[in-house]
């Protein structure tokens, strides 16, 4: 299904070869004011990086066709439209031959039949994150305006790694650099990573963490609609997620309870937490401590080195090698999508909570 | 909310501390022959084994109210109803003042108000996992019905893991010892390790790796109700879950393209991948190979060890000790929570998929 | 399926035949005052009358096991059971060999199959509207702290009508009457419509009329969860409808623009129309004025008469006559089924839009 | 919100005023041959008709933006988007201030708030049913290809009312004429009455039947997601709606059980009933017999005779005038709005019981 949320809602539409994509995002307050400006320079950070990104020239200029009147929410339902430019498909027919490893090709051929339109890769194409970020930009502000502010940046990228904890400034300084990175020493290492990839036809993954600050304690709800569950499951609609986990995640099951427990404490006229193990998220509902969660990207599948596949209709195996310039990173690309993500998750968790008023 | 699914769709009802715990499960063709025995032995496997698990006697007699006749799904909601025996919950009240640390206590004491039922952990305690199980059941034999067999064990309990890859018969064995590892040295280590946490009055995470197999090719739905979104909403409803990986997983994140894509070949009559990074997954849908997931189980919250916490009245901190006996490590019990809850996500997607007939 | 609503949401459980029915209710806010008894109170309106309803003695006595805690909402989610005393099913079994007329038998069977549960008529059964009205209860008790007061009572009974409009003391008269009628000269003539109708062994339909004051303006969301159409869906459910209809409804079809369409006026410091033919709703959003909507109850399906059928298994036409006692009338007992049928989509609905704290 | 069905699933998108207005239609299986020609003819009857309609001049040509490639459906989500043409909008802006009778202006302005874009009716806007008319062309076609066919007409116009049951080839004229009567008598005096309301600068209201054979024993699903409970609430988004009935209907209420039970009979190899009382549902379930059910209009609200009614600025009664030219009558153009709209419940349905396969 294309829609996901409760109270606000986004339902995704287009195809990555059709006329354009765009969503429908219901359930947001009137009133607030947002400049289609501000919606832009979100999806400028989702376009490829000079040097580092695809060479293909999306604008990605995205129209909002309702809900958005002389700079203020009309509460009725928003629309966003974001036109296709780059529309050449036929280098795309082959695959539904010779399935490309690591793509939907293979399945969704199964799955749809003869009628599978795998032009762009279809539904399946990460262009379908652009809607996405629009969405979310309207998400993150519905958000600020109730004191919550989100913020994610590239914690790895293939072998580099940071591991240093940042504030909220350093964070927001990896909107700046091309690989979004909250530090610039590790960026430069980053960009040498993927380049390297780059030059070796060959691509990288990373992890994205993000963060959520501020959020009103109770936000989530039991028992299947819980922050983790509604997070996790807007989070694996990226094309190339493989993980998540929040707070100490993984290395909390190698651990002790004595350790992982986050002990409480009065902080002013606030009860918080003296480690953040959880994330900020306790039996499923914000305990009002940051929210941390750590995606995991996958390597871009599409990659110039020749690959192992097979040939569907003669039954027997087949090299394939995938021609044009394709991201050899995703990960700098998926930082904002991943923002706009937890963004329109966070919103609705919160209007369904009566945390924000509508 | 308390449901999930869209045609499998499954509803709990009840609390720790109330009468009992339930689930309604709609969406189950009429005509399956399950008998409330086999449903029983899985409850079975939930119960804490003796020696490393909690010493409180719940028995955990399911009750199968409707639904089922004479052996038989009748094709209606079916309903099941486990008693609550061990109910003494005067031992929570303090809880309200002084929050546990690791416990749903502080958020939901914040987001309910007075009115909040704390006793036994309320609507956040494991004991709701009992009826996930109950119809989990149900839905594993539809699914074998269809030729999709399901089994988890533990992966990792503490610092022991177990790095093997095990076929489906070892896999099976993984029911018979009391930590549910698939291989009988490492169940030893594992047994050692809580043992050890638990002469320590701590506890120990791990982690819970489910595989299942011959799942229909195309299984899933674009764009948000993919396999893993599904699976991980699911997942993330099961007490103590911090994290969730697919194939190679975080691991993938630091990984090349070349490596990390699975190469396509024709294998007899099947189309395979030679390796199986995606863990069973492209694009959201099934593609044949087994699906592969990881669950990350922090170290349970209640330890006999003395905390930090705070006062939530007099508004300063103060130390907690949580008397009772505690399950050391929730993993053993959860391994067959986590087959049910895959089980549910899997039958609820291949009925949507038309992949299982009504 | 067995749920409805969005964030106040109702999920009903147990067959006439089982051991009982029940029902688990989400998203009522916690800190809500709210007795045992006055749920029973509204249990019992549902019971037959003396001398005009069926003689099976069904206790109905509803224990809240979960979501209450000393006469206080949690905000968890709240559960209600009632168990069933009356089970005699073996007179129900014939039925799966020749259907009913005007019951699902024959529909249920073609559906489910060999594994039908027919005893009762299963989830088909008229008792699964006892905990919707205990869920109503509750969902009354909400709206009335928010000001909203619902009443509904029967408007006509077979030939009988009852053309007045009352006030609202009058419309709460309605309950202490068996038939459930606003004015006590009604009263007499449709006890005596359902008397005669009994007599020969017959039944006979109505209407019930309900009329919710002082919603607040704006409730209902466009464009598919209208006021209307969310209540409509919810009606529906309740077996015997077959029509629903909204102010002036039918007769509008009849009527012209200029004699239909209710004029604006300034009344103290609200805006009111001077008529109320679009029954308080316009363009699927409550206006204010008194929700005014008219449901239509065939008479009960179960007859005393010989009726015509078939023998599904030697497929031949075949004479069956239903044994036992049977409501001649269904409505005067449906009068507060509707009203806790409103009383949940109107919570609902004024919960989405903000109408009512959480 | 603006979606609506579970596994065929339609979320609108635009408005009245915007560039546009469109659908995303989820679920429908891939290779169903249909043309954009069929389904435009289906958006043309959904036109004014000349003499008796508006003469504003909406071209309204559909484009389907995915999921149809080379005439034939692809599986993934199909996309309909009409463009907007007469956009003349500066004439709705003094209903901010003086709302018009029979409008949402009033519940809406109350609402939203400032932000409310009352242009054209925004998302009220009887436009929002032209993306309604292109889903619901391929519901019918899907439809058809599983043997049902769906018909509607004009069943009463005003004062004028077609009392006749007529064959499918008859109800299938009624595309001929401007009034979409089955009748070529009744079509004139309908005419006649529009033509009357409108030199009157008035409306009229009337009643729309639909007709749906050969449905599938079985479906519909209870408890809540009945046939007559998901028809009312998708038939209740139809602007201008006030009623619904399926079968005999209000007039069932006033009938006796022995004759209002359809008694049952063999027909060849099929179990009919002799009468039609239910309208083909029992219980919720389709029994095979024809769906019948009947929808009343409201005479449309913009009327060119001076109204009352109120300055909401001023708080003081004023007197309103609407410009421009409206449908005297909406029905004749509503006609294939309802086909469509029971067409997407239907197959909704038929593919979340199995009826229909993926």
């Amino acid at each position: 299904m294309n829609s996901i949320g409760v109270v606000v809602r986004l339902t995704l539409f287009g195809s990555s070869h059709g006329p354009g994509v765009g969503a429908v995002l219901d359930g947001i307050p009137g009133g607030i004011k947002i400049s289609e400006e501000s919606i832009q320079q979100e999806l400028d950070l989702r376009r490829p990086s000079p040097g580092i990104g695809t060479e293909r020239a999306e604008e990605d200029r995205v129209q909002v066709l309702a809900g958005l009147v002389n700079g203020m929410t009309t509460g009725g339902p928003m629309q966003f439209y974001i036109a296709n430019k780059d529309r050449d498909s036929s280098k795309y027919l082959k695959f539904k031959t010779t399935p490309r490893p690591g793509h939907a090709d293979y399945p969704a051929l199964v799955k749809y039949g003869e009628g599978h339109d795998i032009r762009g890769g279809g539904q399946f194409s990460g262009r379908m994150t652009a809607p996405i970020v629009a969405a979310g930009a309207v998400a993150k502000t519905l958000l600020r305006r109730n004191g919550i502010e989100i913020a994610a940046y590239s914690k790895s990228i293939g072998r580099v790694e940071d591991e240093a904890e940042h504030p909220l400034p350093e964070l927001l300084e990896a909107r700046k650099n091309p690989v979004r990175s909250a530090s610039s020493e590790t960026a430069a290492l980053m960009e040498r990573e993927i380049l390297e990839a780059k030059e070796q036809q060959d691509s990288v993954g990373g992890v994205v963490r993000c963060l959520a600050f501020d959020l009103p304690v109770g936000a989530g709800e039991p028992f299947f609609d819980t922050l983790e569950g509604e997070l996790s499951k807007m989070i694996f609609a990226i094309p190339g997620v493989k993980g998540i986990e929040f707070g100490s995640g993984f290395s909390a099951a190698r651990s002790r309870g004595s350790q992982n427990n986050d002990p409480f404490e009065i902080q002013g006229d606030r009860v918080v937490t003296s480690t953040n193990h959880a994330g900020g998220v306790l039996g499923g509902l914000s305990n009002g401590m940051p929210l941390d969660l750590k995606v995991a990207f996958k390597p871009t599948a599409s990659i110039g080195l020749e690959q192992e596949s097979v040939d569907l209709e003669a039954r027997r195996s087949a090299r394939l090698k995938i021609e044009g310039r394709h991201d050899p990173c995703i990960v700098p690309r998926a930082v904002v999508v991943v923002e706009a993500a937890v963004a329109l998750v966070l919103a609705d968790l919160c209007m369904r909570g009566g945390y924000i008023a509508r």
